[in-house]
């Protein structure tokens, strides 16, 4: 029996674009005119308890991504909020909705979106912030809300268990610590290609003077433009600064091995994406082709599976996990152990619409109850669009302030939700 | 200048759903359920020529599929039917729909309906069939068909040439014998999960009647049940006729190998999908662990670059293509170059609705002018929904006869459009 107040009774999406693409914030060598949207998704209980949550986009197509969170409706409508394991695993297994993926692309967009939505909804009724919720768990509790599906010959529940248990340890020092100092960052506000070198070199004193420990630069387009703007990077960081930096998937293997040969002398922290997400062997060619120079991917990795690969092939030094694209917090929570397991440091992609929002609090858990360290580790941050949201990320000299409010840091105003409703709303009418 | 009847100038699209799980049809490991369905697309140009194409689904999600397809019109309306190569290009390249991948899952499936809806459309201006259509170009038009991105460190334009120009020889030869020949064909039919043993046998011994070379089995529900199930079926084949078995991912990589291990002793002729269609150095265990067991996947292979490591990790020794999952004939034609390139031979899947008719076209195309050659290959037949169509499929004594017919034999009957567009037709207004 659902106790009052535990049932979802209603839906409501909403396809909320942000005319970005206006002032080229977000451009780089694959996405030279995004607009970031957010196919949104409300979910109410029976006593107006709301959960928020949403995919993230870059346009064109949130209305097929919103269209897809609707088709999950039947599946939440009448559950019961504390039943999310349950509910996780009848949406992501359905033998129809299955055969849409399996477990990726728009579909599996679409359960991240409810999931995490139906997080919001359970911090908010516990009073807890997501990523304290979560670390209060017992580690047989996360361990139920994994799916170990196509993982055992990486991560078995046992091997999981132990990861959790090994964490116990220092567990509530380590709370205290995050609430003290928060989270390191880095941010990739100066890097986009869009931006000529003045704005460069502006925007990288910007970061320094605000005490961020690392930026990123987005490469890939033309080998001496990358060439000079790190050099302009360099300069004014100084030689041990980490810059890192990130190709967008822009090369094949021999291409991405050349470029980063040529990019090797300003000493990039890490080079992310260099290739295809779903080119496994590829990363792992590429790694080997550039040692010691780190690789790091994920934010377009498709789920749970791909990453055991790239883990299991030594392709990557940093994983890079997304709150939004995999099968929300319960497959993240996976990818977590994964990387615990395999011993690399998880460096969470941000930026876009709410998407640091999302995961500070998955690299707080990590941080608390995973892996128990934040050396090697930060969440990018990019500062835009976060005064759309209720409880927005609060960036204190370089570092992500602890979140304290209850929930997933997910909802959005609504206005900003009604004035960027795409077509309909105001920003759109005249464009 | 787009020549009069060239220009696409409208898009329709239907959600089109047959109601197959009421009689088990179709049922196996992972889809106990299905609701065989088309997200079915018409394009037509200014003088009328209409082109028809579809992704299938197994139900759930239908919708979703046919709003992706939708999503596609601004790309496709106003546009020149011989400007396919780019017209690819610019759906699968779009910066801001390929965040909804990139080239996977939904947005892909949708691309993909409607390449082949513009094959269709293309093959019957030529009054041409779309195998015959394809063998005819030269290989310099074929390889402008490709995109090449992330397969060359497997794959160049130039070696795809070479084994388009040695296929030149023998070309005619070819055509002639497909034509008075056919393509040899194997059955489904009998292999049904939800089939009793009675049913099995009968239908194993129509298979032997009608002239089928290779018979399939589902497997990986129980495993007692797929001893019992494969030795009725070895025993009406008798000890040499090639069984292959279908796990339908249901197995993780340990797993695989036990259970296929106790299935050895009769003489699978391939283990279909033992897990993820996503873990390229999962099937590559499993073919280590099971050697010399062949091992094949493909149907929910995403795109190129998954097929391209499959076949760099000696993983498969029969590659499946699906017809209308990656992006439809243009990404087809890269995978069967791929497979040549490794020398594995290509045996689609095939069933559903109207997959048999689209891919046959693909498996002959590749016997005339890219691998030259049917020895090992086979493309299934499931006997099912094949009278929706206008020119159906035809079988002769266990061989795909060669359509003559212009076109990609896609286009369905408006009259089972109609009875089973979802949720209004009339098979569905009952339910």
């Amino acid at each position: 029996m659902t106790a009052p107040g535990y049932r979802i009774v209603r839906m409501e999406t909403h396809d909320v674009r942000f005319p970005t693409s206006r002032d080229l914030d977000g451009s780089d060598a694959m996405n030279p005119d995004p607009d970031y949207s957010a196919a949104y998704v409300v979910l109410t209980t029976d006593d107006g308890f709301e959960g928020h949550g949403f995919a993230f986009t870059i346009g064109r197509g949130n209305d097929v991504q919103t269209a897809a969170i609707s088709a999950l409706e039947p599946y939440v409508i009448g559950r019961d909020v504390e039943d999310l394991g349950a509910l996780y695993k009848d949406m992501v297994d359905d033998s129809q909705l299955r055969w849409l993926g399996p477990e990726k692309g728009v579909m599996h967009m679409a359960i991240s979106a409810v999931v995490n939505a139906l997080w919001d909804l359970r911090a908010k009724r516990e009073g807890k912030p997501v990523w304290l919720l979560l670390s209060e768990m017992t580690p047989e509790q996360i361990v139920g809300l994994v799916d170990f599906r196509y993982l055992s010959d990486a991560l078995t529940p046992e091997q999981a268990l132990d990861i959790l248990r090994r964490a116990e340890d220092g567990k509530q020092e380590r709370i205290s610590r995050l609430r003290a100092e928060g989270y390191p960052a880095y941010t990739t506000s100066p890097g986009w290609l869009g931006y000529d070198d003045d704005k460069l070199r502006r925007l990288c004193k910007e970061a320094l003077d605000e005490g961020f420990g690392q930026i990123k630069l987005k490469v890939g387009a033309d080998l001496e433009d990358d060439r000079r703007r790190f050099s302009v990077a360099r300069e004014v960081c100084g030689p041990d600064f980490p810059i890192a930096i990130d190709a967008n998937q822009r090369w094949d293997v021999a291409s991405a091995i050349e470029w980063i040969g040529a990019l090797r002398e300003f000493d990039p922290h890490w080079v992310e994406e260099p290739t295809s997400p779903d080119d496994v062997l590829g990363h792992a060619a590429i790694a080997e082709g550039v040692r010691p120079v780190p690789i790091a991917t994920g934010e377009h990795v498709q789920n749970r599976i791909v990453f055991k690969q790239l883990l299991q092939a030594g392709a990557i030094s940093y994983l890079q996990i997304d709150s939004a694209r995999v099968g929300g917090v319960n497959e993240n929570i996976a990818i977590l152990l994964l990387a615990a397991r395999f011993g690399i440091p998880v460096c969470p992609h941000a930026g876009g619409v709410g998407l640091c929002e999302l995961v500070q609090h998955l690299s707080m858990f990590d941080y608390v109850a995973v892996s128990g360290s934040t050396d090697g580790r930060v969440i990018e941050y990019v500062d835009h669009l976060h005064e759309h949201f209720v409880t927005p990320v609060v960036i204190d000299n370089g570092r992500y302030v602890t979140p304290t409010a209850p929930g997933f840091s997910a909802e959005m105003h609504p206005e900003s939700i009604a004035a960027h409703s795409f077509p309909g709303g105001e920003v759109w009418k005249d464009a």
